[in-house]
Parts: C-alpha cells; structure tokens; sequence
C-alpha cells in the first residue's frame, strides 16, 4: 500500500525575512510515517513536510518540503494525480491565513479619513456607510511586500485572508483513499473536543480524525481521541500510541475493503 | 577573552500555536563562534540564539535559546550584568515588531462605524476626526490572544508594535566591549548598502558594522561589507571570510585596547 503523510507545519512568508509559521515540530507525523514504514505491505510513503520539520527514519518515505499553503496543495494535487494512494493521514499544521496586505495604522488612517471626508459620507445610511468603510479597509494603501519591509514604521498592520482548506481536497481527488484528519483545539472540554472532531469528519468526509487538546500535550504525553464514522472513540496517551493506532485501523480499513 | 555572540532569529508568538518569525539559520553566527573559538585568547562564548538556530561546534560556547525579543533582551542584560564581555557580536535578526492586537476587518468596521456614528464626529475638525479616527483603531476589540484564534474568522488583522531596539543597549550596559552591529537589505545600490550600515554604526556607537544585501546570498557565497569607524570598507564573498575578518579585527582591537 502506498500512504501519503502531510506533517510539520506550513509558513506564510510576509517579506523575504519574516515569515507567520504554524508551530509543529513533526514529530508526530515522523512517529506515524515509522509506524506504517514497519509494515510489510507499506511500499511508499509520500512525505511531504514543513520547512523545518523532523524526518521519518525510514527508506520507504519520499520527502518534499513544502513553505506555503499554495505549496502544500500543489504537492498533494501533484501526489494525487500521479500515485494510487491507498491512505492520506494529514496531520499537518496548515495555516488557516495567509498574508493579503502588508499596511500601518497610520495607512488606514488615511484611506478611512478620505472615505469620511467625501459627501456621500454624510448622505448615506447606516448600511452604506458601512460598506463604504469596509471598502476604505479593503482598498487600503500597501507596503511593498515583494521585498524587506522597513523597521522604520510606528507599526506594521498584516491583513490575513482565509486559505483554501487542504483537508476538504483529499476526497474530492482519491475518492477511495482511506483519510484520518486531525484537529487541534486549546483547553476546551472533553465533549467540545469529540464534537469539533467529529464535525471535521463529517464535513470532509473523513475516515478517521485525531482530536487533541494543546494542554495534554508535553514532551513525554500526547493525549489523542480517534474518533470514526459511528462516533466511537479510542483513547491515546502517547505519539507512539497514537501513532500505532491509526496505522492499525488504516490498515484494517484498506484490507477490508479489498476483501470487498 | 569573553564573546557575547547572538544569533539566528527571534520568534514573536501570535497565539500558542502561530507565530512571526525571522528567518535566519544561524549559520553565520555559528562560523563566527567557531574563528572566535579557534583563538587561545578566547576563553567562553556566550551564544545567544533563536529557538531553531544552528550550534557552533566548540566547547567554548555557552548557549542560551531565546524565543521573542523581550527574552532576548533579558538574556543580553543577564550576560552583560554579571559577565565581563570583551566584544559583542550582534548577528541575530531581531524582529522589529511584536504581536501587539489580534483582531478582525469586521472587528475595525465596527470600531469605526461606532465612531462616526458619534455626534461629536459630525462637527469635528479635520484634525479631531482623524483623531478620533486614530482612537477607534486602537481601541479596536481584540480577540483573545492567549489561546489557539479559531479558524473560522473571514480575515485576521495583526496589528504589530515596534519592539525595543536591543542594538541600542549594548554599549549601554557595556562601555568597554567592542561592538559589530549587522545591517541586511534587499537588492539596493552599494552607496545605500554602505550609507545605510555606517547609519547603524554611528546610531549605537558600533565600531564595525557588517553591511549585507539579501540579492548577494545564496548557498555557497555571502557578499558581506565590513564598515569601520573610519567609514573604511573591507569586502568578502564567503561566511568563513566574513567570519575570520570579524575575528581578526576584534581580537586586534581588543588587543590595542589593553595596551593603552
């Protein structure tokens, strides 16, 4: 079987040096590459990766490291169209935003007070004048972001827009691939936790998803909750445990369906 | 003799799983270390370094990893305070901003929309609305920044604030210390490159500055300038040359020093 494995974390650049990076070290995506790479029926892993993320030790991966969202998803269009893959585990820390506009206050300042200052302003309604801020914002004047951005400013404004959700591709381009999502929320309750996971399976047709929480995350403990299509849940309490888990049920998964 | 080395870059926290970075691999810092290291004379480094930074390879150097520039700046004022330091060398990219407000477009339209509603906006002077104006930015509703920002906003708005300029502390804290500031462009003219770095040096009282430009590095070169006092220049093409000819005129000047 082949696996595609998407781990790390991607990066935004801003300017040339400066970049919004999602933290992930990869170590869990490593910990579940090794985990399939043990077994015999694993021909290939694709392995594509953040900039800086740890590797799997194994022969079997094939990396490509990807910056950008935009990245990401030409790799996996890329993996998709050429390979069978049989299982996309996507644990990867994919910015929800990338950088639209680089301005100041000062900048918006500017663009809100001209806005003000025209006599439609005066006349318009509640409705209108809101949209013709909004559109004051929007059409804010911007630094140049191809190059490095000056430290000379009083601040510096980054408006960020959504990305495209990669997790929302997968089915669309395997449609037979077994897929484990995985979301990650920060000190919510236990039952926030299964429902936000569940709705990302759900909402991206997903096989499996890896909900966990960023306050039972440490170096030596990585609680995880597997969640499936019934809503079934199964405990983890370590990377190698979680890691050892989805292996064992994306196998189960892709063995069964070829008995079928 | 003692080195106070930082390195690498600095890493502002957006929330507890996004982040601003400089990118900066360490790599020169590393080489620097390491001429330094090679002298008899050099008796500790103290290596200063961001969260990913690359080590030098001696057992002279004594690392600390610092993530934002207020920890950078409370490791500079720890070292310097209980340490004599014969020279500093302050390679690391600093970041020029923090995370200052975490918020929305819609968020801003609302703070503003609010303001011009108000009846002392109608009659104001053009100096009072941009004032006013000014005052809806900043008072703008944050979302929380202490935790994981949801994914589901339409944009973000990062509004980012200067951060103090650690350059400036040095011969604050350090009278004695010879002092070699870095300044890195993008793709200007040799006279801006020059002019820009000999700026940087008088500004913080540096005694040698090294001027680079983004356009002339790449993998196997590092065009860099070293400026002295005297606004001499002295070029070279690789990390290793950059490296050895800081070395070299430091140790000289620190040499001469304790001659007079």
């Amino acid at each position: 079987m082949n696996i595609l494995i998407t781990s790390g974390g991607t990066t935004e650049k801003i300017d040339e040096v400066r970049s919004i990076s999602n933290n992930s070290t990869g170590m869990l995506g490593k910990t579940i590459a090794e985990a399939f790479a043990s077994f015999d029926s694993t021909e290939k892993i694709y392995y594509i990766c953040g900039l800086t993320a740890i590797l799997p030790d194994t022969s079997k991966a094939e990396t490509r490291r990807v910056g950008s969202v935009a990245e990401l998803e030409a790799e996996v269009r890329n993996a998709l169209s050429f390979e069978h893959i049989d299982a996309i585990i996507h644990c990867m820390a994919v910015s929800d935003y990338s950088v639209g506009t680089v301005t100041t206050s000062k900048l918006i300042e500017d663009s809100i007070c001209d806005c003000i200052a025209a006599d439609n302003m005066r006349i318009a309604s509640k409705e209108k004048k809101r949209s013709l801020v909004a559109n004051a914002i929007s059409n804010v004047e911007t630094l140049s972001n191809s190059s490095k951005i000056s430290s000379e400013m009083d601040d510096l404004v980054l408006i960020l827009k959504k990305t495209p959700k990669i997790i929302s591709l997968f089915k669309q381009l395997a449609p037979e691939a077994v897929l484990v999502g995985f979301k990650l929320l920060n000190d919510v309750s236990y039952d926030t936790l299964i429902e936000t996971g569940y709705g990302v399976l759900t909402k991206n047709d997903c096989d499996f998803v890896l909900a966990n929480d960023l306050i039972e995350i440490s170096s030596d403990k990585h609680i995880g909750y597997l969640i499936d299509e019934n809503k079934n849940v199964q405990r983890m309490a370590t990377k190698k445990e979680i890691a050892d888990k989805i292996a064992f049920v994306v196998r189960k998964q892709i063995s069964n369906a070829r008995k079928l």
